[in-house]
């Protein structure tokens, strides 16, 4: 039996009023969207979600996402009041030094799904969530794998780019578990949505293939449950439900700009407490708001109870158990060191190519990795070949077709790792890593595992031309704290790489792959070696005192050997370093960088990118080799004239350094 | 009277075997948008394109922009087949170092209106220019501004949220003399549309308020003459013409994705000749096909004459003579030092908010500024008051209203700056620079000059949290090659930086701007001297003889002086010195460098954000104090205790580097 009207509208004044409460006590946040959306958050969370507030992780549970996150006191609000481990004292710190509940809600919060306050992400998150879903669903069947995402998304959210792009795809792949509550409230942080917003929602989701309901009146409770029960009905196509909210509802500032942030101070949240009526002190809640919200809560702990024997009867079954464990357990093979490609004495080979091969002989072992690429799979080299793709209707495959459309392949990502069960790598050009960053940098901050695929690594990307040379990316991608960014030398190092990628748990990993052939390293010991993020890979001469040391990257550290080998042969003492990652490189114990790169010796840093980045180990004398502009449109070899990444300028670079 | 059906053949397939001819020469390219085009293209200027080719950079010509940038051949055999000055020879040359004729267009060539290839900013950019049209035609009439902007999009282009975001607003806008021909071919890299996207486009751009129409068959010469002069006639939305070409047309690989690029190879190439009958030799053009196009050229040289007699008796108009100088020509005003404000002596000030004052104070001096935010106006201080809104039908304001459009409002930015007559500047946070990333990219690449607007810009924002909290964004902007990162430490260095926002020609400027408020600075000469990037603001104590420098930019200079200050009176000798712009510091002579930043000195830098970037200027002992992972959610004082960002903390730290 569902709440009374009466105790949903005590439920929704109760949100409002800690909403005003926190707000008051912080002296900042966002009271339009927790004060236009406390009715339907209230039957979400009542009568809906299918969830267990005791464990926030069961796999089964619908996953309730809040795109618009700086509505944050709605989302914690309902944690509370559902039972999450969030307490009246968490609420009370909102938005101060270490609490649980920050401005924007982030992942750490119990409850919380995913971090979320930059517009559109947590929409292409749900989408990814939606996606993992239903490939999961196709392994175990609908007893263990059968829950619904639901989203709460603003104006903001849906003017988004990324959005746009999620919900086309969402559309193409006709993800009828993706509910998608659009708090249509008709206004913007500058005003009116008029003014900038006057295209029709609902027509533009239909031609995305989305199916459309509009709830005129979200305060009309026969209408919510309606209209809510007819979105779970129908699986076919993700549900947009357009809710005509009226922002700040119960407020003296209801309709207007000002209700979205604090606008109306301390003084409005007074006011708004009187016109509900409520005279208990600030952070009280009525007990039997609490009553409201136990018996979905409780059938939800049951609906997991029985959701776990479930489980442990079928995973009686051997076959089914490896997979669980590979999948929702992030098992890796035990062998995977013997699985992974052994490159040494192949062939010069683009790295791009050495990670596709390892993708194809690893991803039998690793039934986890779901993977693809923005329209460039041929070049990115991210399919697995006889793996079916994902489809409509089909989510037995491992490859997603993701369109041109970076940005969203990123935030689905995330939100394919969020949701578990699946391992996603994702690829496209280096240079357009900068469509994805607003996701990889939430990715980061969250810590979740992801693997992206970036090849067409520099100018050697070669005739397409500037606008397709990544000159400034691998910089610009080390400055994203957490995440790792992999530019390996040579198939060896990819090899490295990927297994980093594979074994990382706390954050992203990007791989910078070359377009271009470059030779296999002939060093001892790459593979143990290069996991430290840096390593001799050619040694001077004269063992421990190296006259000068040539540092790079990917497809320059052949370089630094040949002109190492060439120096050393005519007598110089020359060190050749290479460094995959310089994040993992710089974290290592002081001796083992001094070890590497020793204090006082001239560096010949080489990099085919900017210098920022690599600075962090230059010292006064020592020279940056790189790219100070952008490239040029024209075969690679001739860029690599034209630019000076050749052997020998390298060797006479470093000439000119020798002592 | 327009060309015969058998010329427009002739025409196009000369476009055909130039682009095959090209692309066998350089051994890559793109073949399927020029094969698949050419008729739409040759109809398009032979017929329609109001332009000169004599004169490309005539301001009421009609724009072509080119947005699937890969199908450059395409615009390169226009280009030629038209007068403009593109030979055969730069054909020859496709691809090359060099060349004028580079794998994705650039700016550079004569009759390329923008950089495009990245997909989407084409489109981005188009919406821009077709403001900027409506912008000059509300100030200079008709008469003298009534141009159309052509765009050629592809699947890809209408893939990315950026084109998304710009076709939504520009249906919110009405831009009637906006027209997007759709290459709707089916195809994309990876395989059929159908495997990624199914959405109804037609649908959605009418749910954004634009005129679509389908053109079956783009090969039958009335229906397209018939459909591109409908859209044409309507001026009260935007044009879609979804044009079902076939892709490569002509070519062995027709209707494949092989044809996109040039899967067909050399012999491909040799039966698309075979097959259109073609014995030429390569690069050579039926004489007959220059005869298609010169009418229309004709025309357009005679347009362009007529027009500069009606604007020559035009600007016999004094007031209009100046308003066209101001707008057309970037004249600043005579007496720009003295509009802009002095804030010497004022009270402690948001940087942000001096930027809003300074807007404000020099708006009517400079009629061409035409900004506007992101739905963060009041946030960002962007308004000018008293300055009406860019509304449907209502261009004489100066005020836009970009709506939640991060990314479309930075390739909207660089559009309105390439069409000219207007001066755009844009703001948002700091943090959301990562969505407008692609178009800062290539804004930097062309050269346009661009203002950004970044406010709450770090971990100051406070309250908000990391997702809002910029770490590393200052260090990423710097990484852009070109874009200059002014990051001022006060009022004072607000008004360096923006003028020199103002009198940049050849790139783009982002201001870093505080949320909370900053001292003014007392020292001497801010004026002049911060326009260098680096400057002494606080002198040692023994002029000359510094033991220490505290380096820092931003809301970290204060406590940089407050520490010197305090140093220097307990007897020590310590300098501190604001950057306000890296880059520009890092490119004064060394000498002058030097003399900020002596060779040898130890230093301080400060920064509330990662070391990358200021590592440039860190020697072996110096520190960099600054952040090393994302902020928190907290007010912006308790964030400076927790992280360090105090005056106290500073001397502590400049006390243990002291010798």
């Amino acid at each position: 039996m569902n709440p009374s009207p009466e105790a949903i509208a005590l439920a929704a004044n109760s949100i409002r009023v800690l909403t005003v409460d926190a707000c008051s006590r912080a002296g900042i946040g966002h009271v339009g969207l927790p004060l236009g959306c406390a009715e339907l958050g209230t039957v979400l969370f009542s009568e809906l979600l299918r969830h267990d507030p005791s464990d926030p992780g069961w796999h089964d549970r619908d996953h309730f996402v809040l795109s618009a996150g700086h509505g944050s006191m709605l989302l914690y609000s309902l944690l509370h009041l559902s039972g999450y481990d969030l307490g009246l004292d968490d609420i009370r710190e909102f938005r101060q030094l270490g609490s649980r509940t920050p401005g924007h809600p982030e992942r750490e919060t119990p409850g919380v799904e995913t971090t979320s306050g930059p517009l559109g992400q947590g929409f292409g998150n749900a989408v990814g969530m939606a996606i993992a879903e239903r490939v999961l669903a196709a392994r175990f069947g609908s007893d263990l794998v059968d829950h619904r995402i639901w989203v709460l998304a603003s104006d903001g959210d849906l003017m988004e780019g990324v959005a746009s792009e999620a919900a086309s795809l969402a559309g193409h792949l006709g993800l009828g578990r993706l509910v998608v509550l659009y708090d249509d409230n008709g206004i913007t942080i500058d005003g009116p949505t008029g003014l900038s917003f006057t295209e029709h929602v609902p027509g533009r989701f239909e031609a995305y293939g989305w199916d459309v309901q509009v709830l005129e009146d979200p305060y009309d409770l026969a209408a919510v449950r309606e209209t809510l029960a007819r979105a779970r009905e129908s699986e076919d196509r993700p549900h947009l439900v357009c809710c005509r909210t009226q922002i700040g509802l119960g407020s003296p500032v209801v309709g207007t700009n000002k209700a979205h942030g604090f606008g109306m101070g301390r003084e409005g949240a007074e006011q708004t407490r009187q016109s509900l009526g409520w005279s208990l002190p600030p952070f009280e809640v009525p007990p039997e708001v609490y009553d409201v919200f136990r018996p979905n809560a409780e059938r939800g702990a049951g609906q997991r109870a029985e959701w776990e024997q479930r489980r442990d009867r079928a995973l009686g079954d051997t076959r089914l158990a490896e997979l669980w464990s590979a999948m929702y357990e992030r098992a890796l093979p035990p062998g995977l060191g013997a699985l992974l490609p052994d490159f040494a004495g192949e062939k010069p080979m683009a790295t791009r190519k050495a990670s596709g091969v390892l993708l194809n002989r690893v991803a039998g072992a690793i039934p986890s990795l779901v993977g693809g690429s923005a329209d460039l799979a041929e070049s990115n080299l991210t399919s697995l070949e006889g793996e079916a793709l994902i489809e409509r209707g089909k989510f037995d495959g491992r490859v997603v077709y993701y369109g041109v459309r970076e940005h969203a392949m990123a935030a689905i990502a995330s939100g394919l790792a969020l949701h578990g069960g699946v391992r996603p790598y994702v690829g496209t050009f280096l240079v357009f890593s900068d469509y994805m960053r607003p996701s990889l940098r939430l990715a980061a901050l969250m810590g979740v595992p992801v693997t992206y695929v970036f090849t067409h690594d520099s100018i050697f990307v070669g005739e397409d031309g500037p606008t397709h040379q990544p000159v400034e990316q691998v910089a610009a991608l080390r400055a994203i704290p957490g995440l790792e960014l992999w530019r390996p030398a040579d198939a060896r190092e990819v090899v490295v790489a990927w297994r980093r990628a594979l074994e990382r748990e706390d954050g992203p990993v990007a791989l910078a792959l070359t377009r271009q052939a470059v030779p296999v390293l002939e060093a001892d010991d790459v593979e143990s070696r290069a996991r430290r993020g840096g390593y001799v890979v050619e040694p001077e001469r004269e063992s421990g005192a190296p006259e000068l040391v040539i540092a790079a990257s990917g497809s320059e550290v052949a370089h630094a050997v040949a002109a190492a080998r060439e120096l050393n042969q005519s007598g110089r003492s020359v060190r050749a370093v290479s460094l995959p990652c310089l994040e993992v490189f710089l974290a290592q114990e002081p001796a083992y960088r001094e070890s590497v790169l020793p204090a006082g010796t001239r560096r010949l840093v080489l990099e085919a990118g900017v210098e920022q980045g690599m600075a962090a180990i230059l010292q006064p004398g020592d020279r940056f080799f790189g790219m100070t502009g952008f490239g040029q449109s024209a075969p690679w070899q001739a860029l690599a004239e034209h630019f000076g990444f050749t052997a020998g300028n390298v060797e006479q670079l470093a000439r000119e350094l020798l002592p």
